[in-house]
């Protein structure tokens, strides 16, 4: 069983009654319920209301894939609650970010740049191209589908170059932009999906829901979390594989910790 | 010609005589004069003493390659100054990361991951092999090529997949470490380069120098810097390049800021 | 239930007294019952000698991930039966290499390189390190694990950069070897694995015959297997997903199939 | 001075009026013409027509970066010219693959892949999207340029993950391509740049003529060309860069050369 969380930021579905009617229980609901639909994943939900945001270390440590959509209040994220999630990536935790949290503190974290892009919210047609066919992610997909309406986003999108680029996205009303994206981050697997704009009831749609499916399965470690992501070890010369000698001028003294 | 400015952090060649003996001028300046060899470059330093740690906007904006030493005092390098140095990188500086600048904060700043690997003070012997042939960086060296006393690093080097692998390193002790690695992060190249311990005369050795020379032409910008790199336009639907029609509820007026 | 067939050349194993001695029933043989430990994979073999190299497209058809072991006869097998696979593999059929595989005609197709490296038969130490913490292929292994007897394979290794670098060797002669190396080709996963040589007894060791385990779990593939790997389909203007208006001059009729 | 040549096909100049009233000297010739107007490139052209299609081995070895135009006569290129730039680029040639040429024989060698696609030849519009801002090949360009007919080339494209992936373009029809990829093969980079139907005036294009002039830059070798791309050299013990023993049994006399 793969337990996946799903991070909701729920501000709009409290101040908005297009997001409210679309996702009456939240749009982190809507999506757990698309992932508990698979027999091997178990999803729950946290937000940004709840305390700790609802990642405690506790949490994450028992987390396989954590989700994440947000969008007006990106800068509330606490930095602890941040550097948490990161550590627990690090170590091999699962992550996969959801449209407009290509802004959210943790993407911009993870991936070194600042994650920029062009957008327009006209409900226009976006189409999205399957360009890496095998992937896991694309698993069970056609090589095109379709999302009615659509907020658009458009290229130069300000990420580094990925893993792979699995989705290409075409809109109709002129820009293209790489809409799925793997990384990975110290020992953790990082996807990002680019539809999901909140006043469309995007995370309905059958193939969106598969590739929701496939990303957690894709993301999921492969091994215990690792504990110490920041150590760096001082291998002794008594202690090294091959025999060798000190030789030379030295600042540290043996066994001594690094700087940082 | 190419700007280059060569940061040192400048401390142990105040407080350790081995290293003060070594580079008298210091380190960032043996390693501006390997620079100034080159009939294409002009180095000058900057150190972590300076005013704004030498690195002002005004600058940063005439500079195309910084290269970044330091060691002892990764924590006293301004966040204000790391935000600033990021910002110049993503709109097109090119960035030299030297030996234990795998834990400064630009570096983590910019790869998203932790940074850390195993180390060893011993003197031992570094023998760096060239596996991306062809490679700018690798231009004119032999295939391998030998330091006699190094600082040993070794894998895993918590860094994400590079774009190219240029460099990678046997240790007598060993073990092993990818010692060259290039990243683009926004428009700018970031190229990490492992040796250069203090205690040893690595900035003088000849092949050393080589890949310094060519990592600055590497690095150098091919268009002028970017200024708006953390901009998200919006591209309005009366603006677009395809003829569309507004469809579908909105959360933003039109011409709108996105959240972030 | 991940079908594997492990390929042999088995032309030592016939000659050679030690690799005989070494591997009694054929070096395919002894890694079909490595992989026949796991309980979720069911391998069987197929050797040169065999008819169409025990490749028939039926069998094909039924493989998930084939291994493949070759040295000495690499000019021994057929032109046809490399097609057959190479499709096999663009369709989505796993494939591994295993050691001197690195100059199998399959491998050189699929690369699109010469594959060429350093190597001495010296019976050497080989110490392999992970470089990917957290990949599937590293699953259960220990930061570096040593095989006190191989052939010495050096850089450079004439190959496209992987999509990952999962282990690097260190030679007890001075050499590294990038050892473990993933890519996608098609919707086919393609591992490269540097240890094996046919006079160690290599593939009874337990850490090796982990990484085989877990790269066939890696390779296998995640969709039906492609039938038209070759085609190029003419999307004509009437079935096109947006209307369009067929402009300019032209040099094919409707529906014609392209050159090629 | 960049010495460039432009291989052109030279058939549908010969036998359609449309291709000969836009290119009268051949398309070939009008490329040439727009790399000769940049002062550091000097380009010739070879035809499929002339004695060994023009790429005799003397012509390669004078060559730095070769380009390559053709459609309806890929299987009319002899094998041996084609192994005959394999090496060239294995060795450090640099080469420019163009529109039709992802069919070309020396494309599919080098990728490994079958490089089919879908297309429709409707004159429709394309708009290319830089994706790799600050990259050498997108220097000089807008975020976005138009080409006002085109042929439509569709994903999936079957290629192997580039480098980096600088231009991805949007068709009035609904499709995407992912129009400029970066690789490196051996020594040698390689650049497939989608634009360029014979039925239209793309080469005549400003932007198209640029990228042209900044893939030859970016492609142009750092190093003499490698000769001995497929040697396998055999490091005795007695020539070990460590001092080793020799262990355990052996296939190979000492200095004997390898098996292929």
């Amino acid at each position: 069983m793969i337990r996946a969380v799903v991070w909701g930021e729920n501000v709009h579905e409290q101040t908005n009654q297009t997001v409210r009617d679309t996702y009456p229980d939240g749009m982190h609901a809507c999506i757990a319920e698309a992932l508990n639909a698979a027999r091997d994943i178990e999803a729950t939900t946290a937000t940004l209301q709840d305390p700790e945001h609802g990642l405690s270390q506790a949490r994450l440590d028992e987390t396989d894939v954590l989700l994440w959509w947000g969008h007006a209040a990106h800068g509330d994220v606490s930095d602890e609650v941040v550097a948490r999630v990161a550590d627990a990536v690090w170590g091999g935790m699962g992550l996969i970010l959801l449209h407009s949290a290509h802004f959210a503190k943790i993407f911009k974290t993870l991936m070194g740049t600042p994650c920029n892009l062009t957008w327009r919210e006209a409900g226009e047609r976006e189409r999205l191209w399957v360009t890496a066919r095998g992937h896991p992610i694309a698993k069970g997909l056609p090589d095109h589908f379709e999302l009615e309406n659509e907020e658009m986003y458009g290229e130069p999108f300000a990420v580094p170059e990925p893993l792979e680029t699995v989705f290409i996205s075409w809109f109709q009303g002129g820009e293209v932009f790489r809409s799925g994206l793997t990384y990975r981050r110290g020992a953790g697997n990082v996807f990002y999906f680019r539809p999901g704009h909140e006043t469309y009831p995007t995370y309905y749609d059958e193939n969106v829901r598969k590739v929701l499916v496939n990303g957690v399965r894709w993301a999921q470690p492969d091994a215990p979390r690792l504990k110490e992501v920041h150590e760096a070890p001082n291998r002794t010369v008594d202690t090294a594989l091959e025999p060798i000698e000190e030789r030379g001028p030295k600042l540290h003294a043996d066994g001594e910790k690094g700087f940082r």
